[in-house]
């Protein structure tokens, strides 16, 4: 391990690279000073960028590389043919131990298919997940989910797996001491849901020393609600439900916004509310803040040997800050040892992960 | 079929029955002045409140039952010691043709269970689905997802079969002319998702004189987005995604009204826009009208010979009113005789269904 903190990124990843990766550097040495950045890309269009940022030349190493890879590519096609991408080296640059983390906007199929190829999974792990922080009512009080859409197909293993991980996420990035952990279900009663989600349950209720404690089934509608902090589900479910979230977000917002449009009434209310709103506009901003996704942007692969971290492809630069921002906390807290100690003080540790041809996603 | 709209109501459903129903049918009749109810459940509780809405004695005929199916009851249980319950009596009440559909917010699985063993499935259709209206963001136009909880795993042609459905639920029902419909999938290419829903879409494509448009596979947040309108998906992902709808509307809100009571500031502000509030009051109203879960309460069972409303559980009575709604609209259209000259068109009919011990869920 290095001494201090250095951040791979994939310098073209993502509908609005290079600008964002640059800015979200820039931006993200508010929170963590002690940074600093090898980015993988295009020179001519990175190095004019990162002059714009004062300081940010001192702290970053900028590699060259003219390929990259697409939101188009297939997974397999990426990895075979994508050996010298700005994705593939950022990576390569945490397994040879240059940097403790990547970060990347790019296609996630792409991403997760090198990540497990050059990286490997954990010992004691068959499969990586994609796991990410939400909001809840509870204020300072997020919930994890996962997997959002590595494996499609999950077994009852599978699922004990992501909870394990998704415990030590709970404790160590969202400081939840004793995490309630649920497995995403159609109702909270035993004999609901399918066979995966049964058996997951039972084995689940008999492990010993989870890092937290089994809860039992959950619904879709507790996860805001804050009555469950790890949210175990198949990649499939989870990645819908993801969307779901974010589509119902926007949609509020809209529903709100277009009451605002639909009636002069509504126009004069507004304009009479003004003063109110400026002397309640430090509240509204950390409103705005506690609702505004880029703040939860950022979704760990975890169970892989090096920290990745998948920023949202149309992410702004305040969204990859804080993608950043968790890959920096991961590498801080030294994640992927408290996984390590957790499988040990299980027991497990031994079983031989999946070969890389089967769980490419 | 009877002259008028008869609707048969389970009075004993729900955690706030019979308060909710006797008041949900006064509510209704608003809107539905022709409509005739008979209502199942305890007379001693139920007659009071009759009493209390004026004229409603006079178009409701009380069936006394002692009997009620509970929550936590099973669906197999149900189905075999709850011959005289208030959810069966008013089930039997639409297979005699006494009335021309029922509503219940009672236990789901114990309903579903009952009106497929009691009101069989339509020729053509293999399993019955449970599909309720969405909100979108574009005004007047809402989206049908299905099946939200019926059957836990679906194969491909169940998948078509609840796109037949829904599309005729969209024209029918949301009057939406030339409804788009896709299959909720981790993303919209080809490559993705299990072998379920590629399957699915190769038999959508392949369809003929489909009620609607096949527009390929749709994720999560296009449901709000009104990019389609009936949106297919198994019961297990269905019903996970509803209740996610669910809860985050109701994480936003409690979003907004925390920031409010969480300073001092927000407080002052908050009284400075009451004056404009006023003002945009009929505005506000609509807003809460359109984003109110209640005011899409009510998912439909379709795909059996007789139409079922199952009202939420905990609704109040605006909400069981909205569900008696839905299915007097489904009634005064004649619905199932628009899914059979549809089924027709298409040369499906002849198929036999599975056997109710197959199906129940």
């Amino acid at each position: 391990m290095q001494n201090g903190l250095v951040i791979s990124l994939d310098g073209m990843g993502g509908d609005h690279a290079p600008q964002i990766v640059i800015e979200g550097a820039h931006l993200s040495r508010q929170k963590y000073p002690q940074a600093t950045f090898i980015i993988f890309g295009d020179e001519n269009k990175i190095k004019p960028l990162i002059k714009k940022y004062p300081g940010l030349e001192a702290v970053v190493e900028l590699r060259h590389t003219a390929e990259r890879i697409t939101s188009e590519d297939k997974p397999s096609i990426a990895l075979r043919n994508g050996r010298n991408s700005s994705m593939r080296l950022a990576i390569d640059a945490v397994a040879k131990g240059e940097a403790q983390c990547v970060v990347s906007a790019g296609n996630t199929g792409a991403l997760m298919a090198m990540a497990k190829f050059v990286l490997k999974v954990l010992p004691g792990i068959t499969r990586p997940a994609i796991a990410t922080a939400l909001p809840t009512k509870v204020p300072g009080h997020g919930a994890v989910m996962l997997d959002l859409g590595a494996n499609v197909e999950c077994d009852p293993k599978n699922l004990l797996e992501f909870a394990i991980l998704g415990g030590v996420f709970s404790r160590e990035i969202l400081k939840i001491a004793e995490p309630r952990i649920g497995i995403l279900n159609i109702g909270s009663e035993s004999m609901k849901g399918h066979e995966v989600v049964k058996e997951a349950a039972e084995l689940l209720e008999k492990a010993s020393h989870l890092p937290g404690k089994y809860i039992g089934f959950v619904e879709g509608d507790d996860i805001g609600a804050g009555t469950v902090d790890v949210v175990v589900t198949d990649g499939f479910t989870g990645n819908i439900v993801l969307k779901t979230i974010e589509g119902t977000a926007k949609l509020m917002a809209s529903l709100v916004k277009q009451s605002f449009q639909s009636s002069w009434l509504m126009k004069i209310g507004f304009i009479l509310c003004l003063p109110g709103f400026v002397v309640a506009l430090p509240a509204f901003i950390a409103l705005k803040k506690r609702a505004d996704p880029s703040s939860y942007n950022g979704a760990s692969f975890i169970g892989l040997k090096g920290l990745c971290i998948k920023s949202h492809g149309g992410t702004n630069a305040v969204g990859f800050a804080n993608a950043i921002g968790v890959a920096a906390d991961m590498a801080l807290i030294q994640f992927n040892e408290k996984i390590a100690q957790e499988l040990e003080r299980m027991g497990i540790g031994q079983t031989q992960p999946e070969t890389v041809e089967d769980t490419a996603a």
